[in-house]
């Protein structure tokens, strides 16, 4: 659709009667330049973290599907909200969830997939010159039951919806200016980057750095929606996220960490063709995110099998990995929550030697051991011990030269 | 469906994660003793006021369909705790949305009508042994928008959800024993009654006497489906309510008393034909339930008109009023919150001159000032000044000897 630009604003961003109000006179304002506007939704502020209290109020572990049942009235709510809000000022608005909007996902409940958009509805409110406002981070799946996207689901519904309707961008509000170069609470100099590719913002992400959860990127990567991540309480730019800019010479562009991680060791795991599939397939059923990988196969026959997850997956990531310790009879499973990772990001810098040996030097000099290396074409990242990690941050954006002019 | 019970609890049966655990408790007991079960839930205890309170942070009077989108998360929010807590019992439940049940209504936001129920998805569920635990008081209209029943809309999404299933009968959990001679907190001495026939209780509830809505009570008298209220807190009896009794004696069953209306007055109404169908149907077009009219020709071609309201409607009811006293230049609008409804309530009474007699005779003693009387088959009620109207109550229910043995 023509002229059609979608926002998505997040908790923070309505997390009170008036700060709703300000996001409505925010949105009329760009409608009254004769946009078409869809807006998605997260629930006010604290509200999700509420619904999952009452519900462990009940049980440990509620099925995911009532669990979706539940948080899902957290979204619906600020859409309420909000439609009220800007019928007030006085322009043409409707509601809709996420079943009313047509966004089919998977049916895995708590981090359902999106699958596709059915765009009649929100076409046709356009049509008839209304704001659209959507509730993020839900979906309905095959059955007609409420399913929720998982982290990063408001951001990536929006991207979905933009992409679903080609969207001019999509406009990502948050609490903070764009996208930096380093986390600021960690790196007070961090300074706010005007530009950056969807590469780059991918490996930020992926790597920690907040802002955009990585499914959101990739999808607008997929339709070549542009995103621009902005604050919702001032007037500045935000930071764009296109496709590569194409720079000749790669430079370093942020840094990230991510000390939310855990790290599991399978100790003398026996040799068999197949037993990493076989782990990790495990790990992939239980819908569990592995990150860093290393296996040392240190004395004949027998393997060390280590792996990162989100700390918040370690728990279910440490009941598969014993399960699959007892199955293959390996001797023992350990975890380490003492670690952090540890990134820089561009595009380039891998095939760029003076970058990574700045890197390592950094580093080196710091004292800083590092337990694993791993490598992408745009990022090198580095696992190390968390009390020593936001000390290398602060010395790695100096050696890169990114703190503000 | 055979062996079908259908119930439903209110907001202060559900009003707490303890409460709701106790519900739970109930119905696991229920379904273990071989029934299929729908349960109908409320939202808990004051969430809607809570709901309504947002919206008047940000809006006097919201549109309807947002004000419903919003409202209609209060009971999505009970059927995912109490499926929950069902789960952790250890018996197989699901939950479902009105628009998930298939409840369809009419668009009239607010106080939406049931038009009927697709009843494939619930059959579909109980077959699977599962306890199904449908949110109250919504539904879905034929634009897939979400609407609410207005009040009454739990009893009545419960008593039509039985209807459509063709239920064993309809309990109604509250936090009274059941239906009782007159209201005790202003009778002391009142009964709870063993039985009650429909068009006694529809009698009680259009007169104020709470426990069920009248839409409630007709519809089940439409399919014949037994109702008993009942308290979610202990293990009594309750109150059951089916067809008449056929009882040869016509006796008096209660006392109703209804202080939460308003009398609005039109004076000097130009006798017009049809001008009386012209107001009530500009009422009825504004949703306005009108009760006790009074038409007074007192001089030649001038009408004075009087009807009372639910003391919640006397404002829109006024500015209908006025539009219409203007229109046909009637002379003044009028109106009185100083009013009470008292009724006698008992199937064959007002053909039974002994009771009227009685009636009268009892407000005569006590100096009761009588605005204005109606009757139906099942009743006789009075308008008199509300602050005599506990004391006639009391003095009635005195004089029919209603009190406990």
């Amino acid at each position: 659709m023509k002229n059609l630009i979608v926002q998505k604003y997040g908790g923070t961003s309505v997390g009170s009667i008036e700060k709703i109000k300000n996001v409505a006179n925010r949105i009329v304002e760009q409608k009254r330049k004769g946009k078409h506007i869809v807006v998605i939704v997260s629930a006010m502020g604290k509200t999700t973290d509420q619904l999952v209290d009452l519900a462990h109020q009940i049980s440990a572990e509620p099925s995911g599907r009532e669990y979706d049942v539940l948080l899902s009235t957290g979204e619906q709510v600020s859409i309420a909200l909000l439609a009220m809000a800007i019928e007030k000022i006085g322009e043409k608005v409707i509601s809709l969830t996420g079943p009313q909007v047509g966004l089919q996902t998977s049916s895995v409940h708590k981090r359902a997939r999106i699958t596709g958009i059915d765009d009649k509805r929100i076409i046709g409110e356009l049509k008839q010159n209304k704001i659209v406002i959507v509730a993020g981070f839900q979906g309905v799946d095959e059955n007609n039951d409420i399913t929720t996207l998982g982290r990063g689901g408001s951001d990536t519904s929006a991207v979905a919806i933009a992409a679903g309707l080609d969207a001019d961008c999509c406009e990502i509000y948050t609490d903070v200016d764009g996208v930096f170069t380093a986390d600021p609470r960690v790196v007070p100099e961090a300074r706010k980057l005007d530009e950056i590719s969807y590469d780059e913002v991918l490996e930020m992400a992926s790597l920690g750095a907040g802002v955009l959860h990585p499914r959101s990127v990739e999808l607008a990567e997929k339709f070549n929606i542009p995103l621009i991540v902005r604050s919702s309480f001032n007037e500045n730019s935000g930071t764009k996220i296109t496709t590569d800019d194409n720079m000749e010479e790669a430079i370093v562009k942020g840094i990230a960490l991510d000390d939310a991680i855990g790290k599991i060791s399978i100790m003398e795991v026996p040799d068999q063709p197949g037993i990493a599939y076989r782990l990790f397939s495990m790990l992939a059923n239980n819908n569990i995110h592995v990150d860093m990988i290393v296996q040392n196969t240190n004395r004949a026959a027998i393997n060390d099998i280590s792996f990162t997850v989100d700390e918040d997956e370690l728990q279910e990531a440490l009941e598969v990995a014993q399960k699959f310790a007892f199955e293959v009879e390996a001797q023992k499973v350990e975890f380490d929550k003492g670690v952090a990772k540890l990134s820089i990001i561009g595009n380039g810098i891998v095939a760029n030697p003076e970058i990574s040996s700045k890197f390592f030097e950094t580093l080196y000099k710091l004292g800083v051991n590092i337990h694993t290396i791993s490598t992408s074409e745009t990022r090198i990242s580095v696992l190390v011990d968390k009390h020593i990690s936001k000390k290398a941050m602060i010395a790695l954006h100096d050696s890169f030269k990114l703190k503000n002019n």
